[in-house]
């Protein structure tokens, strides 16, 4: 994975390891009935979405730029004005993070990252790799709440390459299976020690 | 709301006011894209599927009973074997959250007792409603990963009334968001001070 997108780190060796093992992340998996065919179907969104990252990302940052109690997370705690510096420089990640969430590559380094963009919400990390002065944590509810927004959104995207109605069902479906996976891990740091 | 369901406080006395307001709970709906259509959609399936919540419960109780990791939370502390009787009362009580669901009645009571369900899965109240000895919390990332199946699992049950493919897509949706707004009230007591 190499990029050149600024603070963004997966695969490097400045991301701990996550304190999940592999085993753990199977049975969310399981859990969360993940199998093989969301993987294929993941890899199937990549072709179709690769070239659509910004208009998907003008959609997702359309809506949290218009729910002032969602863009108040992107706002300095000086003037309580939105930072846009702070808001383009995570645009690049988050345009990553859609190749990356269609990679479906569940490895190692996939899950010391999951990690790592947990403590970027928390406070143990925001506005660390931006170096910004913005509100010091996200809430974990929102957090929770934008898996739909994020995969509702998407559909039109994944429809526009002729894939027949079943196969962009499946595609959304383990789209939706693997964002919760994601913000089911990220929200590790919020919780009290050994309730996670 | 009167039942005979041991232990169901829907709607009574003994319930404690939510710590999160009505206007909280309306952003979480916004952030959650949750609105009027989906409290009709829901309504819907509550015609749909108040004969068939055994049927339901099997196949949920039929994956939990499958799934150790699952089941352990039913298990007794002493000998780790599951608890028939725990499961019996709590399988009542889901059935009635079923109907609680599709009726959607997003008032200060309903706001109420899902923090009261919070709470019994949360060591705070696990085990008293049946005064049973199991293990003392179910750990936030199972219950936040069980979405998946139940509302995966629900479809085939809409599908039986005969309604269009579309309506059946909405009421699986509105699904979909009134449990994931139920788990996101449900994770407060999880979660640190300030950070939900
Ligand atoms: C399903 C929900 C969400 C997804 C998929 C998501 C995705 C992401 C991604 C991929 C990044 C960049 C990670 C990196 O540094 O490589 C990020 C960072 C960020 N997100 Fe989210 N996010 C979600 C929820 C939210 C919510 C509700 C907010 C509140 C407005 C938010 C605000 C931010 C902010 C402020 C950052 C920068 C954090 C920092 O200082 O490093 N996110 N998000
Ligand atoms: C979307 C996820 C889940 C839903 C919708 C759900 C639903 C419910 C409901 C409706 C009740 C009864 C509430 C009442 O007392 O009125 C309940 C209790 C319970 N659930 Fe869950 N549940 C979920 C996740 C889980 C998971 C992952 C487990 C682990 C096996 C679990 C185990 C239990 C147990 C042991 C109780 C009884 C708690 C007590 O002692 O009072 N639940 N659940």
């Amino acid at each position: 994975m190499t990029t050149n997108i600024p603070g963004y780190t997966y695969g490097s060796a400045e991301v701990a390891k996550s304190p999940l093992s592999m085993d753990d992340f199977a049975n969310i998996k399981h859990a969360a009935l993940f199998g093989d065919e969301d993987v294929r179907y993941l890899k199937m969104s990549r072709d179709i979405l690769k070239d659509q990252v910004e208009q998907i990302l003008d959609v997702w940052y359309g809506f949290v730029g218009s729910t002032p109690f969602l863009l108040h997370y992107f706002t300095n705690k000086s003037d309580n004005q939105p930072n846009t510096d702070y808001l383009g420089a995570v645009r690049k990640r988050f345009g990553q993070w859609i190749l990356d969430t269609a990679n479906a590559n569940y490895d190692q380094d996939w899950l010391n990252y999951q990690y790592e963009i947990g403590l970027r919400h928390h406070s143990i990390k925001k506005n660390k790799t931006d170096n910004v002065d913005a509100v010091p944590i996200i809430n974990l509810r929102y957090i929770l709440a934008l898996q739909v927004p994020i995969t509702t959104t998407l559909r039109p995207f994944l429809e526009k390459d002729g894939h027949s109605s079943e196969d962009v069902d499946k595609m959304q479906d383990a789209w939706r299976k693997s964002v919760l996976m994601q913000v089911i891990l990220w929200s590790q740091p919020y919780i009290h020690e050994g309730q996670f």
